[in-house]
């Protein structure tokens, strides 16, 4: 087994013990982009000599006895919305195109001081508008999407190119790359990570979270970057505890609920069969099932968009004015739009939000977590423009990714993806634990449980069709 | 010494020793009513049959050993936005002529548990949108408004009416007319007290609160309604301390900032030599005072419009396209006018919010409290269109009024006025005490030992010209 195949757990327990060197395992990783970059595409730009440079300080310093952690010479990266001083930050638009920061984001500064090793900047759909990633392809079929916006991530944490790949998620971009890709994605609480620095698509929707290989090396991701922060106006001054505290715990009283409603309906029937089998699996580990109504079901859509579109409109106003040549036509358009509504429809939008977080405390009143697909199908092709439904009904594949992954956004509940097999194409599906808010390890927990019996932590994509040729 | 003219405490006191009955009191207070609305039209309810109930049924529980605390059989008026089950709740609004809630609001509830007695419903601005209160007028001089928007509760209180007044202050609806009228009025933090049944101006910018005539009788209704209700958006989930706990210690110690900017400007001159010999005792008191400059000042009213304009459109609009005729031809040209706000607009607004709260924030790390003039001016007559400064500049006295108070609402900061004497006309001057966030207690204190070296806590309103006649 190469360094790169590590767990960032395995790597890290390894570093710990001295028998791999932070420089070993950079290299690894480096010569792993180098291998699969060509056909991947997941990086913006790779950070390959302050990563070696990292990597040789921290070796040093773990080897005059200053080891500071689990993330301490872990090559990582981090999606180009997030601000790294002195390295291009794209947010993979032409509108940055030459954008340097000075100062690194909140969570760069925190990856920073926990000794972290960052290889390098991950491709997004535009501003993180769109959950397909037109740049980048996915390594369990290159002919594939990576999912989005945090596709780059996905790409590149399931091709082995990096340990943790950090994502945001507005409407799902953290758990849509993670699920399609087959790798674990953990959007946290709203408010749990400081989004300071991280170029904003919606404020109120908006998350910063980690995409990795196991359910532990999230955990321990969120360890180091959870805490109160002041510069983002939406952070929550909440105690941070153990993430991965009832990590091994059995799942005995564990009330997990299975929706009857919304989350069944327009899915692939290879994506319902591996979910209820999965949930089949929670109740063998000891949980008890609860079947719920999905409340306010139908207004999830309505208050995603309604937040979204004006506050993007807002947050990019003055580019949009200054340079509209430079956005993407699809970019533009949705910009466009957002200039449109009227504040009144926002605010209704806000309200309508409230009454859905409040129908959605009333049902964890009765559940301690929700078990759902996290999506309704798994990767579409590059270019695909459409799904269709069997009732002849179609989607954007944006908005089909969507769908099931927006109502975390819209409730801001903490919402864990974990692979849990392939459909019969061979493409990875996700199942997502919801819980309540600030009970990342709640469903941290939960989803651990699920990754031990089900066997599939730590896998690596496997590269196929022009990679396998290649 | 009539009992109507008792402050809360004393009355408490005076029931507490059985030395006054809640029948006595409330027939007392229902005779004030009776002396001083035709002159004051404070009510658009006096709900006198519930009130002697009330009060008989006080008076039962409390011989039979059954003394359910300071607000036992204390006569209170709600401000008529508060829902009332089988009351009349106009808002002053045409709209409402005939609305009668079937629920209590959270407020008249949490009242009508501590036993108080409902005295009646107070006129405020037509839904509160508006900081004069035409219906009524100043006990202090009756050719002069009351303030507003709780001007019928700032005029009950200061000639007697009621103990407690409550009112609703979204850029200083609480503290405009206890200025005016003489009296104590307290905006406890946002999110301390529930909103729920009370009807909205501005729900990001809306605080529920009471008028008093002393600072203990604020205190002591606080500690009554105060706690998270998950009903209200806004509401938070914090730790309800005794609020009367800081009043009687002196103030060593404490740092008051002194405002060098915004407070400074364009006010009467009788006003700043008042509040400036208040702040002078605050020193004498044992406080350090600390000369600050506001921050963002100039940001403050373009927040409290941009959040306020679309927020009371949005919660008006089915009324207004319904039946706009009912509506006043003031409150229906700014309803129309917040339908034209943009969200992105709206959004700018919210995000210029978080940062001038920030700033107040840091501006609190060097300071307790804030002590500052609540108003530029004394009562404007009843009818005036514009206050002169001597610049040559005019403000509508509804634009004047809350140049000063609007701050506290835009950072959500709790604040209490006191009176601090009377300008050369006699008329009542307020001094408001701004504190950190979820900090009443200190406030509180502050102005406590403000109120007991002044000997002006408790005072009834001289009822001058045509009352002094009548």
């Amino acid at each position: 087994m190469e360094p790169y195949e590590l767990s960032l757990s395995d790597a890290a327990a390894a570093i710990a013990a001295t028998e791999l060197s932070p420089v070993e395992l950079t290299d690894s990783v480096l010569g792993r982009i180098e291998a699969v970059e060509g056909d991947l595409n997941a990086f913006v730009t790779v950070t390959a000599d302050l990563a070696r440079a990292s990597a040789a300080a921290a070796a040093e310093e773990i080897a005059h006895g200053g080891h500071r952690g689990p993330l301490h010479g872990i090559p990582i990266a981090l999606k180009d919305l997030y601000d790294t001083a002195g390295v291009l930050t794209t947010s993979s638009s032409a509108v940055r195109a030459t954008y340097v920061p000075e100062r690194d984001s909140a969570v760069a500064e925190r990856f920073a001081a926990a000794g972290a090793v960052l290889v390098g900047k991950t491709h997004t759909h535009e501003f993180a508008y769109g959950a397909t990633t037109p740049t980048t392809r996915n390594p369990w079929d290159t002919t594939r999407v990576p999912g989005g916006s945090s596709g780059g991530s996905g790409a590149a944490v399931a091709a082995g190119e990096c340990m943790v790949g950090m994502g945001s998620d507005t409407g799902g971009s953290i758990r849509i790359p993670a699920s399609v890709c087959g790798v674990v994605g953990l959007k946290p609480t709203y408010g749990r990570v400081s989004r300071r620095g991280v170029a904003s698509l919606s404020w109120s929707l908006d998350h910063v979270g980690p995409l990795t290989r196991t359910v532990r090396d999230a955990a321990l991701t969120l360890n180091a970057l959870a805490g109160y922060d002041r510069a983002d106006p939406g952070s929550v001054d909440r105690p941070v505890p153990d993430f991965t505290a009832l990590i091994g715990r059995d799942l005995t009283g564990m009330r997990v609920g299975v929706p009857t409603t919304y989350f069944t309906e327009r899915l692939q029937d290879d994506v319902r069969a591996s979910v209820a089998a999965s949930v089949a699996r929670l109740e063998a580990l000891g949980a008890t099932l609860v079947e719920v109504e999905v409340p306010m079901a139908s207004q999830m859509a309505a208050v995603e968009w309604g937040l979204m579109l004006p506050e993007a409109s807002a947050y990019h106003q003055e580019a949009l004015r200054a340079t509209p040549e430079l956005f993407t036509a699809e970019t533009r358009g949705l910009l466009d739009i957002g200039e449109l509504v009227l504040a009144t429809d926002y605010i209704k939008a806000q309200r309508v939000r409230g009454l859905v977080q409040a129908a959605w405390a009333e049902m964890f009143t009765s559940i301690d977590v929700l078990a759902a697909p996290t999506l309704t199908c798994t990767a579409t092709l590059a270019g695909q423009d459409a799904v269709t439904w069997p009732d002849g009904s179609t989607e954007s594949p944006t908005g089909t990714y969507v769908r099931f992954s927006q109502p975390a956004n819209v409730t801001g509940l903490p919402s864990i993806t974990v692979p849990t097999g392939v459909d019969a194409g061979g493409l990875p599906i996700g199942m997502q634990i919801v819980g309540r808010p600030f009970e990342e390890d709640v469903v941290i927990g939960v989803a651990a449980a699920y990754e031990a019996d089900s066997g599939l932590g730590g896998q690596l994509a496997p590269l196929r069709r022009e990679l396998a040729t290649a």
